[in-house]
């Protein structure tokens, strides 16, 4: 029942439980010494020096998170998290002049829960006085190329919470801080925008757009981070640091480097002079690229402040030497400053400044040094990441149906946070990307696994809990590769289909059986259609010795919004009168497969695609598609870059066909449930051409790998789709799965590009999709991953799918990229590319949905069935759905998790941009009062993105654009009831609940 | 005049000026918290482990003093002593039951005047409460082979004064912590005894010599360190620590190690029960090679706790797990601990010990690697610091002779403590060992010139007040190479010639001059005998550009004790009625030179030395003299161990003759005042023979380098003496210049040697003299540095006087030994072996006094002559003596050298060992009272050998050898008019006293 009316008494006279008053406690607190006003006094009549000390630390990198946490392996690289934070804070304390920042929340809560009262008192207080200031603020510092938008907004918000609730207001991170991603990305300068931060601060850039920036003076601009939201929602101040993140060259102090610390007493080795004058010459030279008497030096680099003493020590005497100077004349004024303290300044001096709308990737650090590799660098994790996060929301969205049942059941305890955090995790620019080390990749996969566990438990109870049934479930993980002991060998069971959408979906359930006959019934006890067809022997090599079932189970499954459905599987004997009739599939000739929706024309000579045909908009379009492999160069006469973990530099712009000159060995399978078309590209790559009933999509299921490298050349593999479609140069690629960029070949909007590499230095991050039109038809690939992809000629579209490599590209990871197996082979990647042909107006309305299919996906849980009940007496449900209605096609439920006791964190965005859909891009608006049948929501905060701050508690420093200014507007009051949701927008709200019945479980469907 | 009386009265009572005062303060302080029974708390039914906490901070090797301090060139050697104060400091007040040693007082001092008043009150509160403790406490860690035990005390007592004065008695070392020198002498372990320490660690002794020890537990020990001094006075207690001064392996915790730390959370990393049962097994295992139930484990090593966080949070995790354990059964206590808290433990021990007559040279660490090389290493830097020292003692006796005359004068303000600091420094054992880099050599070279010209300023005050006349000195520090720009241009100057000996003593000069004739007046205006000889052609070729002397001037010049004389020098011209008459040498033969001592013949066909005669004593002995070189190992089938700056490695037994087979070319130079043989070896090997009238020893100046390595063989040249005397594979040499040791080729006093090297195994360090005899003959040679020294085979002796490499030995240096002069060369070597050839009996009578005059030269300062009056109306004085008379031939004034206003420190020693003289070994009577004329002493005090502690306020631990016990006697009352030294004996006083003439100068003789 709902009781907090429409929300129009004063928040402070709200009766709001837990977080909720928290936040609102904090509001008023800025003024306790920390931000802008507890910045150091500057000099308006001179050149100021911000120093910034810092240390940036990756969670995992050369080492994992727990080793760079402790300083174990320090052989591997000296590094030790713990001792960084006890020594600064014991060097902030000595002296009230010094400052320090802090990005990576993973290490700060890790070290904070070995602190002791007093040095928690210590740090709060240096917290409170704007001598520690905490910069970035996410869990880690998320790559921008390979994070989708779910996990990215997800880690910044757990370690914002954090920051919140242990440091109140003056915990909050002003800045953004992403100095070590390579290259940054307009949809995570949008989240920024919108979780309150008032500027980003980026290290890495193109060097030719660096070099244009520094001599126009841009390396300081506004970027405008959205096309749909109304400008300021997404504009973001964001400054280019002048040395990525380190210090100016004979100026790290550091225990790691080895520059002259200063010596200013009598001693032949007094450097005061000289040391000062190299500053006075850098400072001066700095400035010339900037626009403001303020400039930034970042005083630190990867692991810094170990010992802190030695760079404060040298650092106050640098400051004290360098202002002795102004006596003498120097107009040179340095001192410790933090980035938001430099970020006010450029604000207080109110200029305008250049507007970027494009965004900073590809990076490249010098000709043929293209950072585009990484884009698709580990795919298997890659994908198992994506997989964890659409773990992680259905088992928050369970923790939060079922309540406290859910952690506390039948199965033990469940924990969500283990998950959330190893996802936070694997966000880091060095996990997800790829570009770890092969143990710290391991690791970071041990920690999802981990989280997995936790989650099962919880979903266990939550399931038990909503269905009333204490099932024995069973989590399959290894379905992909037909492996699963329950269905193998039992002659019952059930598939619980979870459904985290807020539609209702239809999904193929493919399971690995024994028997030669199932029958399947739905939740309602119907007969479900289902088929029995063999496994593959591509799928039968990678289950190993992990299974012996020699058949699939297929059949179609549904599920309700936010909900699940229970599905009966009974073998059936043979002569069993249920066993079904002869299999009639939809009419298709030889050489093509076809549903509905869609038909698929093969090419009977080679065996490749050859055409796509979109049946209800009698829409065809030639698409031949075949696996190439780049070959890896290894570096040349002109640079001795090779092709590595971050970097894609293949040694010829051709790329080799997998199948050489041969055929393509195919064979077809056709029943009323699918039709596939099995590609056998050579003994290392094949793919699954298919249709199932009812979809508008082709499905290309790849299997790549392991790739061959014993000819001595990495390989990167490619599957490219060429089409007669005029694109004119230009294709189109997401931004971290939610905005869609235009691509434009070898060209950049910002600056007249030299291209060096025209494959690699037209490669894009492609999250979820990539697109190709023209006037009329728009052929879209929907990815189940983070993977590179470009269109290198007009019409074709390619996606880089695996990548194997022998030489290490000499950015620090200090291994080649040969990813090998348990068995010591070369992994096998299997993925799907789903491929959307349709018109350019309606291919939104398409590839939107469907997307979200993919990243929160169905789950399936499975159970031999017959499990006592729940709740002596009360029934078991064979269904249910936590939503009263469907939401309507252009929201999304981005979030619903668990906050605070009785409140719930709820996520709501529309996933449309303005104006590529004639209805989608439209402005919908819910009655979240009346959204959900689990619980009812007895009040409502709006917040910001980042959950951690009411909405009307964002205060950004407004920063004018050269083409004008554009004014925030105030924040509307908020009816629960008509919540409206403009194109791209996201709304995060804080809800108290009620649940309906005890235990947390609602009544079903 | 006196006042004391006879010093009966109660010290507390005594009206003591100054230090005195100060010390007598001190004396009763030890109740304050620190000393023993500031102990931690053992458990004696458990294995006891102590954890020493340290550093070891080399005073120069890798990198200069000032490099290391501050943390410069980090590049080369990462090391910053000023950060491992800062932090050790604050670690130690962070958690009392931390504790840390520190050492080196070089680096202490440096430290400490940067500090402000609060950080000094925190370390000097951390030492009250024995939480900080100082161990040898010497400015540095002094070397013991190549080091002189006149610079060895002075830097010792230099450490231990800084350590009184800041920290009182709290602050005074109480064990020798000599944990890095590469063997171990018996003159410094004497030393230690007497300067009260309670015991001695040590961390290098030869493998062989360890592994036993650890078999038979005798790696604790008491040494007597003498055989002269009556038991137990110098009698030290031995440890020799389990890992050299490291970690056990496993348990490095420091930013310069890579062990993994403790990790004791919830993690993936966690290894607690693996680290704590690896700590009891090591615990154990070193258990079994010591006695009691108490073990050392010194936590450091080289230039560690820069960062101290490292190494305490660890270890206080380790003692928290492994004394947990005792809950478990183990039978382990461990505790933060000081070597002189398991000192205490071992007394309480309450056993008996081993008794070690022997020393610890050589040192071997294995096979084929003795670390014999670094006895010759760097031969001109060796000869420099001896003259250094010898420069150091004049300074402090003018110093102390003319009071404040000397530090403020018409020359500048005079200081001796820049010499002083910089030959202390000298002392460390990676200085005048040889065995730092070449930049750090010349560091060392630099400070002792910086030094130098302090105190020749001080000289110049001091003299012109002593003399009474204002002149313009001149300092000619290359006399050695005849360079002096004065004497060569002018046409008159003068000579003063100052002798820092107790006795009178006879010094030939010799001047770079251009004239053909001089003349030459002694201070009361006699003319002196003089001669005016050819430069050879090897000194001029030395010379250089630095001079266009074409003759030398001789004469023999003499100096009263402790004072000087004052010789007139005028050219004459041609025609000159004074120009002397036409030379008459003593009658000699034309293969011969003599003197009316010693008549030394030469092999006509070769140009050997071959026969020496004493006329004297009627005695002759055939020697054969020559230089050879070994041919430096560059490692070889049995082991890759090279020849180099620690290690001496010859490729054979068997050393080249320098002058192949070839004849030595020689020619004569006879005159009244000299025969001279010049030998010419090679182009780069050259000697004089020669013999000074009225001299009884034979001078061998030998002239070495470059040492040719462009064959690429690195080469050893040693000057060999080969004789008939019948050996017995024994000879002697010297302990630090002053104890002389027998030694037995290929045999060790103390365990059963295995000779891996038949010549490198048999090198021991030659500070001042090598011996061989036979029942009734005895040659010896002194040296005027530190060398290595042999008898390869009976009737032989070497010394080995230069050496240049090729390769690097592999013990850190990292750097071949190939010394380049300023021209790219080898260095040129020059240096002095004085003969004696002399019965057994008498030996000792002229080797001791010989060595006296060689360690503690006479100087010469020139000047033009005809300066102002000091005082006006004062007349000059030509020559003055402070002593009223001289002292008798086996005292030798050590030590005479300002202390505090008013009062003087003064060091008397006997020279003669027990029973080596029949006259020169008996104890000897000197009235204090009536021993100076140029201040009366008003009171004195007997202080202990460091001065820094009165000498009946030393009680050192009582431990007793299996050979029975020894009592300390108690110190009898002092009579200072009589003063009894016996053989060996060091006597050390603080002599309060007033100035005969105001400015400090006394009437003359």
């Amino acid at each position: 029942m709902w009781t907090g009316g429409h929300m129009t008494v004063p928040a402070s006279e709200m009766a709001v439980p837990g977080a909720v008053a928290l936040l609102l406690t904090l509001l008023g607190e800025a003024a306790a010494g920390c931000g802008y006003q507890s910045c150091p006094p500057t000099r308006p009549d001179l050149l100021n020096v911000h120093l910034v000390p810092h240390t940036h630390d990756d969670v995992g990198w050369l080492k994992t998170v727990e080793q760079y946490f402790y300083g174990v392996r320090n052989e591997v690289q000296h590094a030790g998290v713990q001792y960084i934070l006890d020594s600064v804070v014991a060097q902030l304390a000595a002296n009230p002049s010094r400052r320090f920042i802090y990005a990576e929340v993973a290490f700060l809560a890790r070290w904070w829960r070995q602190q002791d009262e007093a040095t928690r008192h210590t740090v709060r207080q240096l917290v409170e006085q704007g001598r520690l200031e905490f910069v970035g603020g996410g869990w880690c510092m998320s790559d921008e190329a390979a994070a989708h938008y779910s996990p990215a907004i997800e880690q910044l918000a757990l370690g914002r919470r954090f920051l919140r609730r242990e440091f109140g207001a003056c915990g909050t991170p002003r800045v953004a801080w992403q100095i070590d991603p390579f290259g940054h990305s307009r949809q995570l300068a949008a989240i920024f925008a919108q979780m309150g931060y008032d500027g980003l601060f980026v290290g890495r850039v193109d060097y030719q757009d660096k070099a244009t920036r520094e001599q126009l003076r841009e390396m300081e601009l506004l970027w405008r981070a959205s096309t749909s939201l109304l400008p300021p929602a997404a504009d973001l101040f964001t400054g280019i640091l002048p040395n990525v993140y380190n210090p100016p060259s004979g100026f790290c102090w550091d225990q790691l480097c080895s520059d002259p610390p200063v010596v200013d007493e009598d001693s032949e080795e007094n450097n005061v002079d000289n040391i000062v004058s190299t500053f006075l010459q850098i400072a001066a030279s700095q400035a010339e690229h900037y626009r403001t008497n303020h400039i930034i030096m970042t005083m630190g680099s990867d692991f810094h402040y170990e010992n802190a003493n030695l760079w404060f020590k040298n650092m106050d005497k640098l400051i004290a030497h360098v202002n002795a100077r102004q006596a003498n004349g120097s107009r040179v004024h340095v001192f410790y400053s933090t980035p938001s303290c430099y970020l006010w300044e450029l604000h207080q001096a109110n200029l305008s400044w250049s507007l970027k709308m494009d965004d900073f990737f590809p990076y490249a650090d010098g000709p043929h040094q293209f950072w585009t590799g990484y884009f698709t660098s580990r795919p298997a994790f890659k994908r198992y990441e994506r997989l964890s996060n659409n773990f992680l929301q259905i088992c928050s969205q369970l923790e939060a149906l079922a309540g406290m049942a859910a952690r506390e059941g039948p199965y033990g305890p469940g924990d969500s946070s283990v998950l959330r955090e190893a996802v936070a995790v694997a966000q880091h620019h060095d996990a997800v990307t790829g570009t770890e080390k092969q143990h710290v990749a391991d690791d970071y996969a041990r920690q999802l696994a981990a989280g997995w566990e936790s989650c099962q438990l919880l979903v266990a109870n939550a399931l038990a809990s909503l269905s009333g049934s204490k099932e024995n479930f069973v989590f399959c993980n290894a379905l992909n590769i037909s492996i699963c002991p329950l269905t193998e060998a039992a002659g019952r069971f059930t598939v619980i289909l979870y459904n985290p959408l807020g539609r209702h979906v239809s999904w193929p359930i493919r399971l690995p059986v024994n028997g030669a006959s199932y029958v399947v019934t739905d939740p309602q006890g119907q007969p479900v259609p289902s088929e029995v067809v063999p496994i593959s022997n591509f799928t039968r090599r990678l289950q190993g010795d992990g299974s012996s079932a020699t058949r699939e189970l297929l059949f179609q499954a549904s599920a309700p919004p936010l909900g699940f459905s229970t599905f009966m599987v009974s073998r059936l004997s043979r002569g069993d009168p249920r066993v079904p009739p002869a299999q009639t599939p939809v009419l298709s000739q030889p050489w093509e497969i076809q549903n509905e929706h869609v038909r698929v024309l093969f090419d009977p000579l080679t065996g490749h695609l050859k055409e796509i045909q979109n049946l209800d908009k009698s829409i065809s379009l030639p698409v031949f598609q075949s696996f190439y492999w780049y070959n890896a160069s290894i570096g040349n006469d002109e640079t001795p870059q090779a092709s590595g973990a971050y970097i894609f530099r293949p040694n010829s712009s051709e790329p080799i066909p997998v199948s050489g000159s041969k055929q393509v060995s195919t064979y077809l399978v056709k029943n009323r449930l699918v039709q596939e078309v099995h590609q056998n590209f050579s003994s290392w790559c094949s793919q699954v051409v298919r249709l199932h009933a009812g979809q508008p999509y082709v499905e290309l299921e790849w299997t790549v790998g392991p790739i061959p490298v014993e000819d001595g050349w990495g390989k990167e593999i490619i599957s490219r789709f060429e089409t007669t479609l005029q694109t004119d140069a230009r294709f189109y690629t997401d931004s971290n799965g939610r905005q869609i960029l235009e691509r434009r070949r070898d060209y950049r909007p910002t600056w007249n590009l030299s291209q060096t590499e025209p494959v690699a230095g037209n490669y894009y991050p492609v999250n979820s999709r990539i697109f190709i039109k023209d006037q009329k038809l728009q052929l879209t690939v929907l990815t189940d991953r983070s993977q590179g992809g470009s269109s290198i000629f007009d019409g074709s579209l390619e996606l880089m799918v695996h990548r194997r490599l022998l030489y290490d590209d000499n950015r620090g990871v200090g291994e080649p990229l040969v990813e090998l197996g348990a068995n010591k082979q070369g992994l096998v990647v299997r993925g799907r590319h789903l491929v959307l042909l349709d018109t350019v107006e309606s291919a939104a309305d398409q590839h939107r949905l469907l997307a979200q299919e993919l990243f929160m996906a169905p789950y399936t849980v499975l159970a031999p069935g017959g499990g006592p009940s729940y709740r002596r007496g009360h029934p078991s449900l064979q269904q249910f759905s936590a939503l009263q209605r469907e939401l309507p096609p252009n929201v999304h439920l981005l979030t619903l998790a668990p906050w605070d006791a009785g409140t719930l964190l709820l996520r709501l965005e529309h996933q449309f941009e303005r104006g590529e859909s004639a209805n989608g891009s439209q402005p919908t608006t819910i009655d979240l009062l009346n959204l959900f049948s689990a619980f009812t929501i007895t009040s409502v905060q709006e917040m910001s993105l980042g959950a951690d701050l009411p909405l009307d508690a964002i205060s950004r420093l407004v920063w004018t654009p050269t083409t004008g200014p554009a004014q925030p507007r105030p924040v509307p009051k908020l009816d629960p009831s008509q919540v409206t949701l403009q194109p791209m927008e996201i709304r995060t709200f804080l809800a108290t609940v009620q649940y309906n019945v005890p235990g947390g479980a609602s009544a079903g469907l």
